[in-house]
């Protein structure tokens, strides 16, 4: 039997708290968990500086990919014998779901905002580069791993196959959500998974959903919705991530000044000058990057230490609403009288800017396009989700911006010049409902 | 009013997987979660290697510590009117509840055993010594601290107190056994906590179980065996820690032979002399772990670096029912069979014993002296837990022992003399059964 | 000790799977629970002849009624120490919630409907006539049942109380919402109840919302709008409902036909004449309705034996999408059709439409008027919620209505008539998208 | 294609909140649960008079049927490639599945001990009988319903699939232990399910379960045993069911003392006479046994009229713990003081007795015998259960007993004689612990 083919001797299971349980039947598949690059999911947090905020989300990414395996693995399942699949994609589809993560660093937002860097990219490296990863696809044909690649990457020719790792209502966001529910503990992220995969149907070129399946899209969508603003954009949690991002923002400026670190950086150069190697992306994991915070407590620079201390024990910024756009002129004054306090603005005043799009439907050229979600009407015509759904229609295309403005009270308190402190206050805190 | 009695302008809430909500009103409790000794906990996880085997299980002991925090709340609030309940008491179990765990490093049980170091003692030291968190509790008034210490310790006066906190069926393990399970995904675990909180009752020197609750208790009881057995003894997750334990020793001894590491291995150095500081103890978290476990695995020496990238990438040691007792003979054999092949026994020949005792009365004079369960009868009496119940009875002081012999499979299969391999797996599977 | 003040020796609980546990500590709830006329909602299915589509939905209103009173116990527990509420208020509260469905008989909707009564009615006739129900209350004091008539008829004068029980986010709806998902076993119908629970805040005449609570407030929202169309108008549950319906119209018509039953319906007889007492009301439960649909399965009248025998054994109507306002013609033919093919079209031929309102803010004079949400913002004002939540925003007030058609497909299909059959099917489908 | 192979256009699926969804695909199976037969299982309560002590028992036969179906349809499912198994049995075991509980009439336990009835047998007659249930068995094939009849009779010769419907651990008791914990809402009852499904093995004349699997098998045992305990014998329940029995009794010796019925108790005739054909035993589902309890509320016999209006409103007996063995001579004081008290102690004075045998072994002979629970051992030999767990062990084979003195506390109140009061009330408290 060819190693495609080939499969374990007994089925073999992952317990997992979300699936129950996950299933793997091909060796192929355990094979590729079996690698370092997987494996070093497990130590990257699938949510970053969430746990900051929802003490249990401790989850990995090793976790969630399992998981989009998993839920890939229960929707190829269902359609064996449905018209328009062939079977023949089965195992890419496995592939693609498992590895689609692979090239995650730590803290992705935020090393990907400071260093330019995309994870993305390193998704694409790990498949095609010089790793185990690459071996065992490449075993299984020749041009396989660059198939994974492609299907990861949305540039892969059956866009069926796409459309079950990427699209508004994939397994990626179907595991996400129930997952980060599960682990944070809210109570939002819950929605009929095993009802939209009994109603999932493929066709040519994507997957759709029957549409007395709509009601479990909508609890989806909406769910969705609930989560990026109850979870993901917590503004405590950004809080967090402005922090962080300062810290390497402050590294990398001390390094270009040519600051003497008690320790040299070693793990941080090449992220410092812009040139990633892979060998040296796939070493900083989020081990090495507490083990740097924490010696960073330590340096002599007053920003990078007084910064580092805050995020390792979770001494936070403070925010209040703030709206970039109308209050340029606060912004202005706040960042001279900080100075004046001599409290540098470009690293203690921060605003920080989230925003979502709950659904969209395809807009051609839109930077981030995403295959809408299409109903399989009983007369066998297709209709796009929010032509027939009030809620989904209601909250459509409409982007909503949530502006923070974050800053050190305890320092502000700390300020000697009382008059400095009352002009900071009475901005920051007037303009508040 | 006093520090002791401040309460916070509004409740705060943690959001947590296990019971919902946290609550903390007591200004001094929010004080104690916002050190540093405390906020550490984030950074070692509750069940150390078990994350190898179920990958749900990546909680830390912050989690867990908030969560026995919140059960003796519960059950204080339970208590209020109740007679024998003292209240003056609350916030020193509270504060007790919350810190027990303080002293814990990263891979407690591996540590503690290479290193002859105790945990508990460094829970007293944190309490005791110069830190934020003994500040805040001398506030509180002086001496407190040596309470909440003594508390943890179980050598305060108040027996009821230390009952709370160490028990037969105290608030730690009732957190530890459902957050266990809840992160791993297990259906064990389960217990009707509210249930067993409704049935206690304080009374002079411990807490007691009314005699209707009992079944609930059983539960509770069995359990605590399925975790045991399914989850904490897992044979997987023993392999992980064999190794970490081999690459302890393994680290020890090459700093003992003057090996030169490539980097100083600054954050060990005490732990291989045997003078571990506090200060030096609390910054060993998993991170630092895991970041010379990283730089060990491009270390010359091959154990070292072998064991280390067996840890880092999940390639494990293989397993056999081993009994030491009855297979002495075996072990001698197999130790020269090694030794032959050129694999180094005291590193790669290991045996694992675990063992538990699901339930234990009082043996005074024992190690580990635990309280027994009392239910309290219809008619005023106490009545040790297994006189009445025939379950708990049947599994209550019986010690049951699991051995396994651990070993590289992989090694031996790239041995040169095939003879030696066969005898080798002779001697391995034949007992088996 | 009055009785009002009465408490039982130790607290009593209910255990119920949606809340856990259902507290009593109150002599009077506890009395009340023990009375015939609550006994009785043992009898009476919370959800009428949703089981048909549900199997898991045999919960009765007994159920519920708990479920309500210890939401709000739980409520007035939470309110104990704020401003505004007057725990003078408590009993009165905890009486109205338990006893708010107390008038409700068998198959509410359907009853109602045909013989023109008001489970309200009857609800006001039981707490102030001379029942048990009655006599626990007025041992309260002189009085107490006419307040918690008013509660219940949302007459009383503080509001306060009235809209804990009766508002768009009451104890009542609450409870429903969630024991009705766990019956079905859909996946809607949660939301974090703990959360709006404790942002919860009474202020003089009614109890608002903290706006940090707005998210779980939409998705209890979104629950409700998910229940209703998922479960509450599921278009098989109203097939039944539709032949109950018509059973009821035929028994009354035939009694007044001065038809010979078999055996003479003497429950029924009160209803059909339109004046029902007190006590023939109170004996006529679900097991009584059974017992004669059971009996008329043999009568001489063909349609009241065909369609008890439909409902009995669930050979239910068919049904398509039929908009009456555009297809009132299509209507006239198949009436026509049906009564040339000997089908009874009164009873064979029904129109069903059911309509929601997932959230309604208050217009003054409209029949159901319900108090809307408010959120209490930080700087102390009230806002109305619709017009702080788009999504919320986007279905308020926006009444959706669904019409289907009902028939009996098998009696088609018998029609000898074949070209008869054609005409109608072409009708009944042509219009299906 | 034949009857047998038909599949429906489209699978259908049954919401359910034990096992998410039923499915079903065969038209055999559709349309055995359309039949009467078996709708009449939503008008009998799985429980019969548990919901008098758990509101939330209130689920039908009807749902645990359905279940059970359900369960084996995964088993088969998971069979369908293994040695062994013949997948030609799979309509086969289905069916049986689906009618095992076919002949259960209103609260069974009581009928059966009055009237001496045996729901099997009429299981069997509805299978056998004029039914349209045998109709469509008959269609699969000739003596495919005696197939069906001896599977649930266990005379079947295939002892592999007898064992899939009956054995200590077979898809009936595994539903129903999860089934009456998720409604009656206690937390035990719950077992992994689905890892015992994975290591169920299909052998020869068995199905045995792979020794990996064994402590999933034992909570599975434990829950049993908890749920024995906690739930179906429980106290409050008996009483119930203790009142039940006595007006079943007291019903029949009025009629066999020609005792004039105010209306003339139709449904019940036969069973008075003991000669219950087919259809009325049919006819006799809970409303009709209701509706006669309400009826004889209003009697003439004091002690009917007393029972039927204590079941009704839940007027319950009370209880003490009572040996029978070896307290005979309070029994016969009792006895006595009963009678010149005016208290009928043949209906008033009531010992109920129950007890379970958690997990038996096989001991040929026995009345009920059980096929043991057999592992399979990783050399492919079998191990009975309890020889390999400790736990099993401590409890298989111990049958315990429960014995509680029940009576009508109020009526005992109201005796005039104050010295009779007295005495009995010693009686039946001195005993008590």
């Amino acid at each position: 039997m060819s190693y495609k083919d080939e499969q374990l001797h007994e089925e073999k299971v992952f317990k997992d708290p979300v699936h129950r349980y996950v299933h793997v039947r091909d060796r192929v598949i355990w094979d590729l968990i079996a690698t370092p690059e997987f494996q070093r999911l497990r130590r990257i947090k699938q949510l970053g500086t969430t746990n900051i905020t929802f003490h249990g989300a401790e989850h990995s990414r090793f976790n969630h990919s399992l998981g989009v395996y998993e839920i890939v693995r229960r929707i190829i399942s269902n359609f064996q014998d449905r018209p328009h699949w062939n079977n023949d994609q089965r195992l890419l589809c496995l592939c693609a779901a498992l590895l689609h993560d692979l090239g995650h660093g730590p803290f992705s937002h935020s090393f990907e905002k400071v260093f330019k860097l995309d994870h993305e990219y390193f998704t694409q490296q790990i498949i095609l580069g010089d790793t185990y990863v690459n071996k065992i696809l490449e075993r299984v044909h020749p041009g396989f791993a660059q198939d994974v690649a492609d299907v990861i990457a949305k540039t892969y020719s059956d866009k069926l196959v796409v459309s079950l790792i990427s699209s508004q209502i994939d397994a990626d966001r179907m595991d996400y959500l129930q997952r980060d529910a599960y682990f944070t503990g809210v109570s939002y992220g819950h929605f009929d998974m095993e009802r939209i995969l009994r109603v999932m149907r493929p066709i040519e070129d994507q997957v759709v959903i029957k549409s007395s399946g709509m009601h479990a899209v909508e609890d989806y969508i909406m769910s969705r919705y609930q989560m990026y603003w109850q979870v993901y954009f917590h503004p405590v949690t950004r809080s967090a991530e402005v922090i962080l991002t300062k810290i390497l923002h402050r590294a990398k400026y001390l390094y270009e000044s040519e600051y003497a670190f008690k320790l040299e950086p070693l793990h941080f150069l090449s992220f410092f000058t812009g040139d990633v190697s892979l060998e040296e992306y796939l070493k900083l994991d989020e081990s090495i990057v507490h083990y740097y915070f924490q010696l960073w407590q330590e340096e002599e620079d007053e920003i990078l230490r007084d910064l580092c201390e805050r995020f390792m024990n979770r001494r936070l910024f403070k925010y209040v609403e703030f709206n970039p756009n109308k209050q340029m002129n606060d912004w202005m004054k706040l960042y001279q009288l900080f100075k004046d306090a001599g409290i540098d603005p470009d690293y203690y005043l921060v605003v920080d800017s989230s925003s979502d799009l709950p659904y969209d439907f395809y807009r051609p050229g839109e930077e981030e396009e995403r295959l809408p979600i299409h109903l399989l009407m009983p007369n066998g015509t297709l209709k796009e989700l929010s032509r027939h759904s009030d809620i989904v229609e209601s909250i459509s295309g409409k982007k909503r911006t949530d502006h923070k403005l974050y800053f050190p009270k305890d320092l502000l308190q700390a300020i000697e010049d009382k008059k400095i402190v009352q002009e900071i206050t009475d901005i920051l805190y007037s303009k508040e409902l």
